[in-house]
C-alpha cells in the first residue's frame, strides 16, 4: 500500500487529525455556562489557589499530555522545524487518544537551543499533567529531558530514548529465551549513540550490564579516542570497559547482538556471518533498516526485528508510551524511573506467551499492553 | 442558583471541561494508522516543508485557538497565578466550541514580565492558528499585545480589550437610538484605565471623537498630574482633551454616558443624578456592579447595563471573540484591526430589531451572532 497518498488524501479530509469536544455531553444552559465560565468558575479557582494538588481533580490537566518537538530531529525528515514537525506531534496526540484514551496537544517550538527549549516547556508546564518530548536532537535532547525533570513536578519522558528502549529491552528478553542465551553474559554492539541508541545502552546496562560496544560513524566509542563529546565521553562509563578500538567491522566479530539505530544499508550479509552462533539482529533505521530481513536471516541470523508494521517482530514505541503514560497520570507519579522502565520492558516481553523467532515482541494492537504496563507505574 | 456548588460539583464530576477526540470517526485499523502515523506521515510533513501554508490544510492549526494567560488579572479574583487561572482558561476553550466550533487549549503560563511572555508565546506560536490573550493585567497586557501582532504571523486578540470594547460599543450604538442621542455629541465618562477601560476609551474614539474623560483611583486622568505612566500619558490622546482636573464626582455632573470597569459600588445615586437627563450606565464591575440596576434606575438612569448574566443587557465579551476567531480562521485573516471591531460592533448591534431601555444587546445565546460577525472579519 502507498501510505504516503493514503496520507495526504487522510489529513486533507479531515484538516487535521485531533479535535477538541466537551466533557458534558448534555446540552449547556445559561445555567451550566455560569457554573462552567463566568460566575461560577470562580469557586473552582478559589479551590485551586486554596489547594494546588485539586489542579487535577477540576482540570483536564489530569489526563492531559503535552507532545513537544523542536522538529529538530524528525523520525527519516531530520531538521525540518515546527511547522512541518507539526503532522507528526498531532499523529502522536491521535495514538495517545487511540491507545490509551488520554487527551494530548501537539506543541512545536520555534526555539532550540537547550536553554530555550527548557525554558518554554516550563513556563508552559502548568498547563499539562506530563510532558512527551519528541524528536529533539541529540545531544540536546539529553540536558533537555534532564533539567525538566529536575525542575518539574510533572513526568517528563522523552519517547524517541525510552519508548525505544523500553521495547528493544523486552524484544531482547524474548529473543534471549528463544536463542537459549542470558543478557548478562552477551556481547552487545550498538550502531548509533543519538537518542535511542544512548537510552538503550543505558537501559540494558541497568538491566544485566552485558558487554556493550558503542559505535559511531567513527567506529567504536574508546577513551582513545579525541574526537568524543561530554555526552559519548559519558557512554564510556556503560560500554567498552576493556578499551578495544575500531571499526563497527572488527567489533561485530563473535558478537550475539546487533543493535542498529543508524542507517539505511550499514550491516552487511559479511559481517552477520562474523557474529556469533545464532545472532540476534535489530535493524531499526527508518524507514529502510540496517539490513532487510531476508538477507540477514540467509546470513545465518536467528532472530530479527526492525521498525517496521510490514516485517515480523516490529520494535514500535507505541507498545511502550500509552502504557507508561497511562500509569503515570492514573497513579500520580511524578518520576518515571529507570525501575519503571526495566518493569515496563519485562511487562511487555511476557504478554508473548509463547516466543519465537518470528515473535518476541506483541502486536501493537495487543489491547493487555496499557493496561499491564499502567498497573506498574506506581 | 448558587453557582460555586454547581461549578464544583459539574468539575468534580467530569474532572475538567475539555477533552481531545479523533476527527476521523472510522475504527482505526493498521493502514489508517500508518498514514497519520509512520511512515505515511512524512509525505504530509514534507508537503509543508515545501510549503509552509499547508501547515492549515493538513493539522488541526486550522481550526485551533490557544487561550493564554498568565494568571494576573483573573476576572473578579486578581492575581492567581497559572495553575488557579486554569479553570477559567479551560472554560474559555469551552466556549469557543460551543459558540463558534472552534478547537481549543488553554496555556497557563509561569511567567509574568512582557519579555518573557511575548518569547515564550513566540516559541509555541506555531502550534496554533491563532492567540486569544486573556486575563492578562496592565499595563503589560498591552505590550505584550503589540508585540505579538508584530512578530507573529497568525491573529492575536486580547479578549479583555477588544471583546470587551466591541460590546459596549454594540450597545451604546443601540443605547444612542434608545435615548435619541448621538455619539459624536456625547459626553462619556469611563471609570477604570485597564486592559477593558483602555480599548473601550480607544475604540470609541475610532468610531466617533466623543468627548471621553477617563477617570482612575486618583481622579481624571490629566496632563497636570505626575503620577501617570507612559499607558496612562497616551490615553491623553483621546481624552480629556480640554485639560480638566477633578474628581469622578466632577467630571460627571452633565455627562451622557458612564462606563465603568473599576470596582463595586463606585457610583452612587447622588452621582447619577447629577448627570444629564437620561444617563446611560454601563457599570461593568465583576461580579457586583458599580451600582446596582434598580438604584440606578430611581436615580434617573434610562438605560443601565452590567456584566451579569441574571440583569438584562449583560456586556458579555462571548457575544463578540467567537464570531471574530470563526471569521479569522475561516477567511485566513491575520490581523484582527480597528475596522473588525466596528464593524462587529455594528453587526451585533443591528441584530436587536427594537432596542428599548431593556434590550440594547442581543442574547448570547442568539445564533446569529457568529455567522453575522465571522462574516465580516476578512
Amino acid at each position: 500500500m502507498n501510505f504516503d497518498e493514503l496520507a495526504l488524501e487522510l489529513h486533507k479530509k479531515y484538516k487535521g487529525k485531533i479535535t477538541t469536544t466537551l466533557r458534558d455531553s448534555e446540552e449547556l444552559t445559561r445555567d451550566t455556562l455560569s457554573a462552567y465560565y463566568t460566575p461560577g468558575v470562580a469557586a473552582v479557582s478559589k479551590a485551586i489557589v486554596d489547594d494546588p494538588s485539586t489542579l487535577k481533580d477540576y482540570t483536564w490537566t489530569n489526563n492531559l499530555v503535552a507532545v513537544i518537538s523542536d522538529g529538530s530531529s524528525v523520525l527519516g525528515l531530520g531538521n525540518i522545524g515546527p511547522k512541518a514537525s507539526m503532522p507528526v506531534m498531532e499523529g502522536k496526540a491521535l495514538l495517545f487518544k487511540h491507545f490509551a484514551n488520554i487527551d494530548s496537544v501537539p506543541i512545536t517550538l520555534d526555539v532550540h537551543s537547550v536553554d530555550e527549549i527548557v525554558t518554554t516547556i516550563k513556563a508552559i508546564s502548568s498547563s499539562f499533567g506530563a510532558i512527551n518530548l519528541e524528536d529533539i536532537g541529540a545531544p540536546q535532547c539529553f540536558e533537555v529531558e534532564e533539567r525538566l525533570k529536575a525542575e518539574l513536578d510533572i513526568p517528563v519522558f522523552h519517547d524517541d530514548q525510552h519508548g525505544t528502549a523500553i521495547v528493544v529491552l523486552a524484544g531482547l528478553i524474548n529473543a534471549m529465551k528463544v536463542t537459549g542465551r542470558e543478557l548478562k553474559n552477551a556481547k552487545i554492539v550498538v550502531s548509533g549513540v543519538g537518542a535511542a541508541g544512548t537510552a538503550i545502552i543505558k537501559l540494558l546496562n541497568k538491566y544485566a550490564q552485558p558487554r556493550i560496544f558503542a559505535v559511531d560513524s567513527k567506529g567504536i566509542i574508546s577513551a582513545n579516542r579525541s574526537d568524543l563529546n561530554e555526552h559519548k565521553k559519558e557512554l564510556l562509563k556503560y560500554t567498552n570497559l576493556s578499551g578495544i578500538d575500531g571499526s563497527l567491522e572488527n567489533i561485530l566479530q563473535g558478537a550475539d547482538i546487533f543493535i542498529g539505530v543508524s542507517r539505511a544499508g550499514l550491516l552487511s550479509a559479511e559481517m552477520v556471518k562474523t557474529m556469533d552462533k545464532d545472532p540476534i539482529i535489530f535493524a531499526l533505521a527508518n524507514p529502510t533498516p540496517e539490513i532487510m530481513p531476508e538477507e540477514a536471516k540467509a546470513a545465518g541470523a536467528a532472530i530479527i526485528a526492525t521498525g517496521r508494521s510490514d516485517m515480523p517482530n516490529q520494535v514500535n514505541n507505541a507498545l511502550a508510551f500509552p502504557g507508561i503514560f497511562r500509569g503515570a497520570l492514573d497513579n500520580n507519579v511524578k518520576q518515571i524511573t529507570d525501575e519503571h522502565k526495566l518493569a515496563a520492558a519485562n511487562a511487555i516481553a511476557i504478554l508473548v506467551e509463547n516466543p519465537s523467532a518470528d515473535e518476541i515482541i506483541p502486536s501493537v494492537m495487543d489491547e493487555r499492553l496499557v493496561p499491564s504496563i499502567a498497573k506498574i507505574i506506581v
